[in-house]
């Protein structure tokens, strides 16, 4: 039910996520949905969205650990990956976390965490791979990186097109091309 | 009825804005959406996105036109005053636009063409603001904005906070700033 739970919260976010609507998209027994899933809807979108952050990090440290290629480089290569990705999975699968993030209500405060604590492991993820001394200047790009990365979604859905998965790789590529060519951030060092 | 449509949109995406929804919200009889809208929360949606894509337009053009700063300036203070605009708010608020693309299914056609062509003029609307000579290259920088605007939003939602548009406005304004240090865009003139 979990991989059946993620999918619908990719595809329609978190009102396309029921229980009836996983039942049928997973064909399994609905009485078995509260026997494993005992407080309901919520477990269940939490238990998905656990698996989705999961799923992303190791993807993200998967190519930007890559150190056989220059770090610009991986960008481009996580962003053209993303671009695939979409484009093979039919155009119209988004992020689960972010979808659920605009969907989020005051009576759902434990996804929220749940997101906010998948995007804060994202960005220190990014983070860890940039070669710059200043701590709070990694921890910026690597936050503009996962917010460009999850715009993409946004606008590939509504293009039906992965493409801006692409856009978004090269100017977070430029980005530390340019900050290494004008001499590393702020005076730190450039591996 | 379009006001509460578009801030159910933003708060809830596409499932929060039904038609008994915005009956409650706006306080309008319910017969009166049927004869306004004859097709439906389609319609109603529709026209709901239509408005706040113009809002976002201008509000977009307000910022960025304003010549007397110097153009990575206009980013931070659109960045600056969108944070700002997202926690007065409440903090509960994202993009119609952005919230409905991530929820579009096939049945959604007449949306996602409306939240495409909303996308599309935002994009334009930045482009045209930009020093440099190369068109793909304009059209390039303002997808990465509105990719990372609308990341923006998603990060925001989860924390919170507005604290993630200062750190997309950043970037964007030292993009700009490090382009025009390394001689402007592929040898095209600076503003």
């Amino acid at each position: 039910m979990l991989p059946a739970t993620e999918t619908l919260l990719r595809e329609r976010g978190l009102s396309g996520a029921g229980i009836q609507q996983v039942v049928a998209r997973s064909r399994a027994p609905i009485g078995s949905v509260y026997h494993f899933f005992p407080k309901g809807k919520t477990q269940l979108v939490g238990e998905a969205l656990q698996i989705h952050s999961e799923k992303a990090r190791a993807l993200l440290e998967h190519f930007l650990s890559d150190k056989a290629a220059p770090l610009p480089d991986r960008f481009r290569a996580l962003c053209r990956n993303a671009a695939a990705g979409f484009d093979h999975a039919g155009a119209n699968k988004g992020c689960a976390i972010g979808s659920v993030s605009l969907d989020l209500d005051a009576r759902l405060e434990a996804l929220r965490a749940i997101c906010q604590n998948a995007f804060d492991g994202w960005i220190a993820s990014i983070a860890q791979e940039l070669p710059w001394a200043d701590e709070a200047e990694r921890r910026s790009f690597a936050e503009m990186a996962v917010a460009s990365l999850e715009g993409a979604f946004v606008l590939s859905r509504a293009r039906r097109s992965g493409e801006p998965f692409l856009t978004v790789g090269e100017w977070l590529a430029r980005i530390l091309e340019q900050t290494a060519a004008m001499g590393g951030n702020h005076g730190s060092a450039s591996r």
